[in-house]
């Protein structure tokens, strides 16, 4: 037995942005830590969500003995229901983020129920040969937890996502001792969050952005628009807050503000004061400066709330010349020219748009900045280092960073990717044989829409289902398109088959033109959905299959 | 002739970021301030550049008298070898902008010798009814202009791009005085350069940059990489002072580095120190920690100088590990991902990089912040005002300053975009007629290759050449292309004719990834630029036809 190795397995998150997934392996015992998602990139036309490859679980299923969450946010949890389908092993998570799988999982239409196990700070998780004992970090969402591994070769501590927050908004405390504990007792490997190991200094506490939008309360004269992660629990609490401070209503809008909203009120981690609730088809009816609408739909995503009410295009909500939109979130990198579209379409109804383009003004980030990462390396002094949840550069930044604060007590940092591992034994820590990884492509329903009958849709198989290419060419000037849509597809259908399908075809996406504002017609990112969207319909209920989709938009 | 109107009609850059042109008219006489190019989104694939439709000025061209330029960046002359191809009216500009113009004139074939004539700061250009003043500015490129407009109807003040640099490299200050003096006078309309209305306080001057740069000379031990736009001369300079101060040689990298390095030196603009230059070819010949890299490519560019020597692909310059690379320059809001990935690869290599996620450390900005486009508006005062170069959420806040600064000069600020029109007469200031406007793309050479034939590409051509989509499958994991790829064509060639050509095609493409290195294969940008390069190529050959060529990666 103590010739046993352990094994610490990325296969998602190191090295890439998103999609966070970690298994750690001590002979015939795995454990998984996280299973997200990650949003593809623009080049990756006609995909929704991105996960990890899960083979190497997959291969090595008899061994998997459980999945342990650290916090609810999408990176973290919304491969969770992928990861099911095929791995149905026991599920560790907070309240919080076991009620956010469930409310994915209900999408979804799994086979044999899933085995949801909540756990508490302080909580010990038996799996094989691992104890994981829960412990309490403050981060943009609630709930969120760093982990104690207990293994045969020693103590791995995993800090999840965090920052320091010293004056949470929940007054719980980030475990500063629990983390003082472990490095006196000696900690044989540290993995801990990169993502703002590029900032100085430290993060700001969530507290920080109350009075910045105290300040817009008191300024906004007509309806008051935030739109913020949904899963901020802690900013939805500042809107109501300050809300019944001003006398204002608060609307969710946006189908992921309306149900983590519920959800984290449930819980009881999210106060809503008495008699504030406004219900979204009454927003119009109420004087404007009585009303906050919460909104979600911060990253431009085309068919969000935010970027609908953006281009006049939601039932609920029209926008006024004195109304006020707040962004109170960062803009992901990536996401920049769809979020300054949708701030220019604000502008154009002739709303006020409070925005950062570099800093935003009402928004702190949930990752540790550089002291804090320092102090972290500083309590724990471990043996061992691998930095985690970072691209390739924030991963060598971290390294680099360890050497500096604990260099005297590391044996080594390892900056590993994700499908390398790290392998420790007793004589000491290496680099291991690579393992299959990779992403797996899901074409999913629109980001808004219920997701009738979610497909994961491995690319390989793009033969059997075949692709389709409706491409537009729209007059940027007068915003219409003048010749009716070109189609070309290949895989799909035998020619003559697909002939009249495709004359149809043409046919709905020259009315999904038609049926679409002159300004949502000037937005490429919004059209290439909407025409998605119906010709992914049409398709599917005429032939039942489910090519590709990917619309090319040209401006002549 | 008291009866006729002033018309202000911007055909580019106005409510979009680039591409600016904007054409001023008085009767029978059309002025053109600036003709440049924009970079276009990824949305549109396939295409290089995108220029303004000057589809009105050649309606007009019997009117059009001159074609000014403020300063020589892309945004403001790239556009100029198409202009003159459609209309060869006389072009003003400073000798640097004036050589960059002629530099890009090289690359095309005008039918007549363009007409090019100097300018000073102080000279007064006449052009039918409009005598225009070129009035020196600080800005990034040195030799830039406003310009003072007199018109029968009054004068109209227009900026240029500018910061209020107070410690200029060059010593020659922002001209306050005749920015004072057109205030006495009386302004009838102020165009303002818009690009930073979201930035508080003061642009700092070029000068602070120097310190910062020279930390990073002291504690680089190998080669110094420094990445910057090749038409920041004062950046090129520092380069070169610091250089020489700490007994390191200097190479430029990159064929817009070369030749504008040359340029500026041939102008007396760049002062290159004695015995300082090294020739690329022997960079590695040359102990490492006596060589300083001048190289272009800060965006990202998959074919720039910078991203070749990321992924190890430059025949000059190999980075070993304690090589420090830095970015001296700012992130364009879109092209986030490129330079990540980017810096990714210079990681990978083991260099050391020096970036700014948000805040670049060792660059500054170009254009003024708000106190400086204030105290623009309270020098100038003027009697309309009308914001220029910025996207709408821009225009819309600087029309706001201008209220806040000078509501109780300013009769009336208006927010127009390209397309739209000022109409002035002797009863005051309203929108006018819209005129057709749009996005010209061009699909060129790629950016460090030289383009032999550079062809206007009209979208509403498709149809002729038509266009060819390879599609390619990666395999994420092991980066290679697991099946022949597939082209998909239409409108190019009767499908019987192109079968052969096609299963050609599919071989080049083929040929194209082995002949890539695994971590070029990994990176889309690089693989579509270099599948799109060698098609191109191939295909021209052999049909003497230019499809419209978008490659589509697919990760599996």
């Amino acid at each position: 037995m103590s010739d046993q190795k352990l094994q610490i397995i990325p296969l998602g998150g190191l090295g890439e942005f998103g999609m966070n997934c970690l298994a750690i392996r001590y002979g015939d015992d795995i454990i998984v830590i996280d299973a997200g998602m990650m949003f593809p990139d623009a080049e990756l036309m006609g995909v929704d969500v991105v996960i990890p490859d899960f083979t190497y679980l997959v291969e090595n299923r008899e061994k998997v003995r459980a999945l342990i969450l650290t916090h609810g946010h999408e990176d973290h949890i919304g491969g969770v229901a992928f990861f099911l389908r095929q791995l149905n092993v026991p599920v560790y998570g907070t309240a919080l983020t076991l009620a956010l799988v469930e409310r994915r999982l209900e999408e979804h239409d799994l086979e044999e129920d899933p085995k949801l196990h909540e756990v508490k700070p302080g909580d010990e998780i038996e799996a094989g040969p691992f104890t994981v004992e829960c412990v309490h970090v403050t981060h943009s969402i609630t709930s969120s937890l760093a982990l104690g591994i207990r293994t045969p070769l020693g103590l791995i501590v995993h800090t999840g996502d965090f920052k320091i927050d010293q004056t949470p908004m929940d007054d719980i405390p980030f475990d500063l001792h629990k983390f003082a504990e472990y490095g006196r007792e000696g900690v044989l490997l540290l993995l801990s969050d990169s993502t703002n190991v590029d900032r100085a200094g430290f993060t700001e506490s969530e507290r920080a952005v109350r009075p910045r939008l105290e300040d817009l309360y008191r300024r906004a004269q007509g309806r008051l628009v935030i739109s913020c992660f949904s899963s901020s629990v802690h900013r939805l609490q500042h809107i109501l807050d300050l809300a019944k401070e001003s006398g204002r209503k608060v609307a969710f809008l946006g189908r992921s503000m309306l149900s983590v909203s519920e959800i984290s009120h449930n819980l009881g981690l999210l106060h809503i004061p008495d008699n504030i609730l406004l219900r979204p088809q009454d927003i119009m009816q109420v004087p404007a400066e009585k009303v906050c609408v919460a909104i979600s739909g911060t990253q431009g995503e085309p068919m969000s709330a935010m970027a609908r009410v953006a281009v006049d295009n939601h039932k609920h909500l029209s926008l006024r010349p004195r109304d006020m939109v707040v962004l109170s979130a960062r803009i992901i990198p990536g996401n920049e020219k769809p979020i300054y579209r949708m701030i220019n379409h604000v502008a154009r109804r002739g709303a006020e748009v409070v925005y950062g383009s570099m800093n935003p003004p009402v928004h702190v980030s949930g990752h540790a900045s550089v002291e804090e990462l320092k102090l972290i390396l500083a309590l724990v002094k471990p043996q061992y280092f691998m930095p985690v949840h970072g691209e390739y550069r924030q991963l060598v930044k971290h390294a680099k960073l360890a050497s500096d604060v604990v260099g005297a007590h590391i044996d080594e940092s390892f900056v590993i990717e994700s499908g390398e591992t790290l392998v420790i034994d007793k004589r000491g820590a290496k680099k291991g044989e690579p393992v299959t990884v990779g992403r797996v492509c899901i074409d999913s329903g629109s980001v808004d829409e219920v997701v009738e009958d979610m497909v994961i849709r491995d690319r390989r198989h793009l033969s059997e289902d075949g692709f389709v290419l409706p491409i537009i060419a729209i007059n940027k000037h007068t915003g219409k398109s003048e010749t009716l849509p070109e189609i070309v597809s290949r895989g799909f259908k035998s020619l003559e088959d697909a002939s009249d399908l495709m004359k149809e075809a043409r046919q709905v996406v020259a009315r999904t033109l038609e049926n679409s504002s002159a300004e949502e017609r000037t937005d490429w990112g919004v059209m290439q959905e909407k025409i998605r969207t119906d010709l992914r319909r049409f398709i599917n209920k005429q032939t039942s299959r489910r090519p590709l989709i990917m619309p090319v938009i040209l401006e002549v």
